[in-house]
């Protein structure tokens, strides 16, 4: 059984947004009880990551990483166009995930009890950003 | 077909810790020839990786880069509450791979000669870690 | 249904090569309209990543960023014996993947408008470089 949606997220700047509910009620739609559900960003400057879900400072450190590893306006940047955020989202969704794969196991996601799912938007203004999820399984 | 099972493994500290015979046999018991392999953990402070199995130094040199791109007990952290390895295991997490997707050939993995897979421990103490193999094909 | 190809590329140097005609071809090849596209690359120093595909200076400034994290013949490095070139790649690799999963939507891949996928070479010489497709829908 395959079971494919599109759905949307609209972001409000850089940060993360979880997605747990909108995956489990995509399994649930499904009907499917084992098997994998894999989701996609249809972006090159928004992302997916999974990780901890209790203490939002996790997702503040990270954000202060990720402004190490691919700075903003950077002067070594030749990609500008859309300004000082545009060449460090395109690194940062290098360095994250286009898509997860996340097992299916009694008809819901098999998470671990800190794991959240998350879109990562890596530009600093709004967007309406584009997702696939597609689930194999039985 | 579909085949999930379940696993753990103890690990004894940071560092990275084999799964290719595991999952070899998953996949010798999954029945199944053709197909992927997907391999998945269930934490955010542990993660999945794949690289070259022939020279130790490499992962030693790994473990080296890894602690310059996320360092234990950064003054930025907010977030420390178990230890100074801690914000740091999670920003690895994200920097790695929570699932890996691994095609089935013949009946087994089809890895390249120099591919392993390694359980990529970010903590330094001992933990239990969950996973989930999940083999889809015929 | 299953789909399962293996193929090559034949890489110049270092660099990012345009997957997508082949990516198309095969799901063309395997007449599934709804389901997943995985491609495995099997190697440790080569790798995929879905980026930007309109401007190329987005892959220089990227590849500006990787010699940055993982730098060519930094003297921390204890695994050198094919040169300058060959710790860098293995870390470049565990930074970016070595799968992809992108969904299939009537019968072709459901890539966004933006979206290539790439082939990344890591070392600096000419490589052959193997890949598994895998396309599983219906």
């Amino acid at each position: 059984m395959i079971y494919q949606q599109q759905f949307s997220y609209s972001t409000q700047g850089r940060g993360t947004y979880n997605l747990c509910s909108q995956l489990e009620k995509h399994i649930r739609d499904s009907r499917i009880t084992t098997g994998i559900c894999t989701v996609f960003i249809h972006h090159t400057s928004a992302s997916l990551i999974i990780t901890e879900n209790a203490d939002a400072t996790v997702r503040t450190d990270l954000e202060t990483i990720m402004q190490r590893l691919a700075p903003d306006g950077d002067p070594a940047y030749r990609h500008d166009y859309e300004g000082d955020d545009d060449m460090s989202a395109h690194i940062r969704c290098v360095l994250t995930n286009d898509s997860l794969t996340i097992p299916v196991t009694k008809g819901q996601s098999a998470l671990g009890t800190w794991q959240g799912v998350y879109l990562y938007e890596h530009r600093t203004s709004h967007f309406n950003r584009k997702l696939t999820v597609t689930i194999i399984g039985e």
